[in-house]
Order: C-alpha cells, then structure tokens, then sequence
C-alpha cells in the first residue's frame, strides 16, 4: 500500500470543532503522530498507532512521520487548531526540505494539508465579531524570531489600523515580554482600543475578558490565551457583551 | 420556545469541511437565512423553510433573522467560509445595534457564532503553508471603504514583512483595482517574492496558480479567487510543488 501522510487541525479544543475531513483522515490512519495533548484526543483502536511526543520536538516528530509514510503507512499528524497557522504543517516541510537530499522517495509522497478552526478564529466567534474588518495573526513567542521583528510587526499593524489575533501571547519562560507588547500598543493606539483576552476557546473553560487597552495588564494572558485587539472601530455593541468591527470604514481618512 | 440565532460558516465549499458544531445547529434550525448560493447548499427537510437572499441585502436579510428568532423560531444564517471573517456576523451585528433601542427584546436573544473554515486558510493547506509565519488577512474590495485604506494597509502589510491572504480581489465591477494592488506590491516587495492564486478552493474545480510577484498578472484572479502572498522567507520546495514560510525569521535584521 502506498504511505500517505496527513497533516490535520484538530481545532481549538471542542470535538464537535473537527470536520468531517479531518475525521475522515483519522479513522484512515495506521499511525498518529503529535504533541502529547493532541495525540490524547485522538481515541485508540486497533490497528492504530498513537506516537505521542513531547513539546519543541517539532522536526523529529515531522522525520518520523515521513519515514512512517515512506514505509507505506497512512501517517496522521494531529495539530490543534489549524496545522498551518502557527503549528506543524510548516515544520513538516521544513523537515521534507531539509531531508529530501538524501531521501529522494520523500518527494514523491502524498503529501496533505487538512485546515482546522484556529484558535483566533474561534476566539472571534466566541465574543462577537472582532476580525469582521482586516486583521492580523502574529505570534508573540521570540523562540523563532528575534523580538525587535515582533515589535516591527506590531507597530506595523497598529499603524495599519488593522485587527489583530495574538498567539502564545505569554509563557514561563517568556513572563515580561507581554508586558512590553502592550506598552507598544499603548504607544501607537488609544487607550479605548478594545483588547479581548480568550482563554481555552470553544472547551468547558472557555474564558471572555473585554478590556480597554488602557486597563489592560499581563497577567490577564497565558499560554492558554489567545489574544484579540480591535481595529479604531471595534466596539461593545450597547445593551450587550458582544464585541464588533464594524463592516464599513468608508470615514477614513489618512492620518 | 425561546428564539435562537446561529450564524453558522459552512466553509468554502467541500461539505467536509462542515464542522459537527455548524451542522447540529442546521439540524435543528426552522429557518435558515442567507444568500442564494449558500442556502442552496442547505438539504431540505420537512419542518426547514429555506429563505434566500441576494448579494448586497446583508442588513436586510440579518434584521430578517432577528424578527424571526424574536418569535420564538431556531434561526440559522448560513455564511460561506467562517461568518466572522469578510462575512454575515459583523452584519448581524450591526443590524442589531441599529435596531436595538426600536427593539429592546432583541438584547436578551440568544445569538451565536459558529466558525467555519475560511477560504485563505483552505486555500493556504492546498498549496503547503504560506501562512505559516505572521500573517494579515485584506479585504480587496473597496465597496466598505476607501481604496487608500486597501493601499495604506497593503504598504503596512508589506513593510511589516507580513504573508497576506487576499478576499474578494477583482470582480466584473471592479475590473481594474487589481492591477493597482499588484502595482503597489511591486512597489514594495521583490519580483521573486511569492504569489499564490487559489481559485475555488476545497471543490472539485479547484485550481492552484503559483506565482513570482514579477510574473503575476490581474486576469489571474477573478471572484472565487482568493489570493495569497508569501513573505519574505516563502518559497518553493525543491523537488516538490509545495509553497512554504518557514517557521524561523531568526536571521531578521531591521531594514
């Protein structure tokens, strides 16, 4: 049997999030492969494999699942959310280029991408509307990027009047650095910019905290939140909780 | 029986990628609301009265939706892709604010939104991962807002060094703008830089067209086109067709 190897989003937490598409890919595997989290969502069969493996082993978990996929089998590897947002898709192709060389077969392999609901996607549904207008997706984390292109993006996008959706907003190891992303959003936006903390989007958990820029602090995120900001317009619809970005910004002007 | 309002994202066209959250609230809607194309996508059933809308009654067809879950009936709007992105959410809501003080019931309603898969991240896993790394999502189309808005934020989008995903890049009453668009990009960008038009994404006409920025042209893109752009790091996998962003800008040095 020829391999195949499936890169799937899981979505952001809650089963009823994963498309038939994704499902279908799963029920077809031979082996899963992923982040021990994902790969536990997963429910065991027989003549199913689960390797589950731990966190920042990105690279040797792609290797893994290509050799598998070479070796004829129907190779799965589960991401939360959306695999190429911020998640394995790219560091699969990353580990293909880096080894293509000296596996020529890996080129010929059925290679798939099957999208998932991402997180800041699922966030924006959770409260309102917030990304209605263009927006941004940035990831916070300076593991795989110096922070002074974080701060370039962000003032880019403030001075864009874009909205925004913020991954791995703050860490253990990265406990001040949130801290210096909102003093830059305070320095090119208003106060009255609305901030959205989403915390364990669409599970039992889920957490909404709508916040002004100006009472926002850093310890309203953590690994587990996704982080929203408003473009000038995003509001609190009165008589509400539900937060919109307004279709038409036929007002602007350049400033 | 309380009313209900769900704006559900049926995502970009493959029934496989409806998620099971999105079809249950179709399966016990009595109403479902949206535009044609998308209605007809709705299987009829005894018990399901089908209203579909055209293009441009968004305010219309959402007050539509708010008078009927006021009475009491299980509303469901369908939206292609994810209803918060570029779609009906941020016109419900807006239909809600502007009525709400005539109708002070709909702020005690039960409203909420389902999020699909939307068509720059469909598009993104059928080419590989050009989102892979930050990215920003622009609405081309200047009917909600000025054309120097798309060029101001296309600039910041550039200079930020940001993959961009493109909606609603040409149509028969704006046959010409794209061409601006991709004036301004060579302006900005290199030749060499990546450009990937995604055409009828998740179906079986989808078409995949990857570009350098030099080459690309506007009849490339029509209104089932969705339009991504790579950042600087995007490329083609050597021996394969698959587009990336690797997941390391570590090497950035401001400019």
């Amino acid at each position: 049997m020829t391999g195949t190897l499936t890169i799937v989003g899981l979505g952001p937490g809650n089963e009823a999030f994963i498309t038939p598409e994704a499902q279908g890919a799963i029920d077809r595997a031979t082996d899963i492969v992923g982040y021990i989290p994902y790969v536990k969502r997963i429910a065991p069969r027989d003549g199913l494999t689960l390797h589950a493996s731990d966190n920042r082993v990105e690279i040797d978990r792609s290797i893994h699942a290509l050799e598998m996929a070479t070796e004829g089998k129907q190779v799965v590897v589960v991401s939360s959310g959306d695999p190429g947002v911020f998640a394995m898709a790219s560091a699969v192709f990353e580990a293909l280029e880096d080894g293509i060389r000296d596996h020529p077969e890996w080129a010929a392999l059925d290679i798939q991408v099957v999208p998932g609901i991402t997180a800041m996607l699922a966030a924006s549904a959770a409260c309102g509307a917030p990304l209605g207008h263009d927006f941004c997706a940035i990831n916070l984390s300076d593991n795989l990027k110096p922070f002074a292109l974080v701060e370039h993006r962000l003032r880019h996008a403030a001075r864009g009047d874009f909205a925004m959706g913020f991954y791995n907003p703050r860490s253990k190891s990265r406990p001040t650095q949130f801290g210096q992303v909102l003093d830059i959003l305070r320095e090119e936006l208003t106060p009255d910019h609305m901030i959205i903390f989403a915390r364990a989007v669409s599970t039992d958990e889920q957490a909404i905290n709508i916040q002004r820029l100006g009472d926002a602090t850093p310890d309203m995120a953590d690994m587990r939140t996704v982080v929203l900001v408003g473009n000038s317009g995003t509001h609190v619809i009165e008589g509400t909780v539900i937060v919109n970005t307004p279709r038409s910004q036929m007002d602007w002007v350049p400033s």
